[in-house]
């Protein structure tokens, strides 16, 4: 009863890249703890996060799904898009920032690794300097694919790129060219590209696609094995180094 | 009596960067399946990947360090070194290959995550194809790292280059001025040169330095304003990118 109510906690949650089993005891010792779990959600789905945590997810716990405006009408470089969601990342981190001055500790689910390419990062940015923070660091999709295939990725005094499919073909290649091992994501449409790309730099003989890493319908073939140039968005192509392995 | 045992089971084993609690549930559980625990260590030290599973090593558990030869007076790059090093590879292959023969399960530890820049490569690649192998992917050192430091550090269609600093320093500057975000790794004796290719690259105020991530004896600083170089070979730099933010 009156005087100022301490602050709560916000931690970025990361889930690993799939496999329920791959969270680690931190992220559930987090689960344990919050009040309220918040994630980034399509409308109608909850998500891959959430269903990763499912059997962490307690009665007594606040749901604050996050749901993406509708965006798909709009080009993702024009100015109305950018507008949209940064006033969407504006109002998650205020519906979140209203807990976190309750005094509530909210853990924000993020898949993979929070501070790598996931959208937890709007939140850090708007939030951290306002209020305690702490960030799970989870095991990455990339790694998640290749421990699946089993595929050495890199070793020793080598360099690895990660490097999105989205990219210019030039500049695709151009990188590509200059390093030992690489991942590409965000494959989906960009798949002849990538392709040709790695053609052009003498590795497509080594490359691996992997198709929904470490979920139940996982699967892989060498990239030249490939017949077809269908892949979902979230597929990757691993290109790993460690040629001359002894 | 009789008849031909099945053989054991290898598992490579990813303890994540150094706090116990990066432990995936995934790695738990197999320890708690394991006949046998090897691990590759200096004599007289058993080594961090073993510090980090303490808590889950049971009594009836066989261990299997594997202890590197002395080759501290042997150049690296000298024909001596290379071939001791894969003769001690071959021999622990060897010595983990006699226990799967004898159909026990052998987890073998590696920090971080098992395919990427792990000691366990070089025993998958000798026993993969002989045993039934499972790979359990681990949360990455910089996934610690930036984790600790609350470092936002590559979004969207961003590219990561992981570098080792022990590279040329003209070629360190080629692909720092190529990309978006950057790790550099190995860093100890190399932290001069990182610290003039991030200068000539522009990326000197953005950098981190982090000494010991995920372990009670964590530090970072603005690369820009650590004194001295003192570093050891463990620490990491961290350029981030997402410059433009929304």
């Amino acid at each position: 009863m009156g005087g100022t109510q301490p602050s709560g906690r916000l931690i970025g949650v990361g889930t690993g890249p799939g496999d329920p089993e791959l969270l680690t005891l931190k992220a559930v010792r987090a689960l344990g703890e919050a009040d309220v779990l918040a994630y980034f959600a399509k409308r109608g789905n909850p998500g891959n996060a959430r269903r990763i945590v499912a059997a962490h997810i307690r009665d007594c716990m606040v749901e604050l799904p996050l749901h993406y405006p509708v965006t798909t009408e709009i080009d993702k470089r024009e100015h109305g898009y950018v507008t949209a969601i940064e006033a969407f990342y504006e109002e998650s981190a205020q519906a979140v920032a209203v807990h976190l001055e309750a005094g509530r500790t909210v853990a924000v689910l993020s898949e993979g690794d929070p501070l790598f390419y996931g959208s937890y990062m709007h939140l850090h940015v708007r939030l951290s300097r306002r209020f305690p923070t702490e960030v799970i660091a989870g095991v990455t999709a990339m790694s998640g694919c290749w421990s699946e295939v089993g595929l050495p990725l890199v070793q020793g005094d080598e360099a690895l790129s990660v490097l999105p499919g989205t990219m210019d073909e030039a500049e695709l290649l151009r990188r590509i060219g200059g390093c030992e091992a690489a991942v590409i994501m965000k494959v989906g449409r960009n798949l002849p590209k990538i392709r040709r790309v790695l053609g052009a730099a003498g590795k497509l003989e080594r490359a691996v696609y992997v198709e929904r890493g470490t979920t139940a319908d996982a699967s892989f073939t060498r990239l030249a094995d490939k017949a077809d140039d269908a892949a979902p968005y979230f597929s990757l192509v691993l290109v790993p180094g460690w040629e001359g392995r002894p």
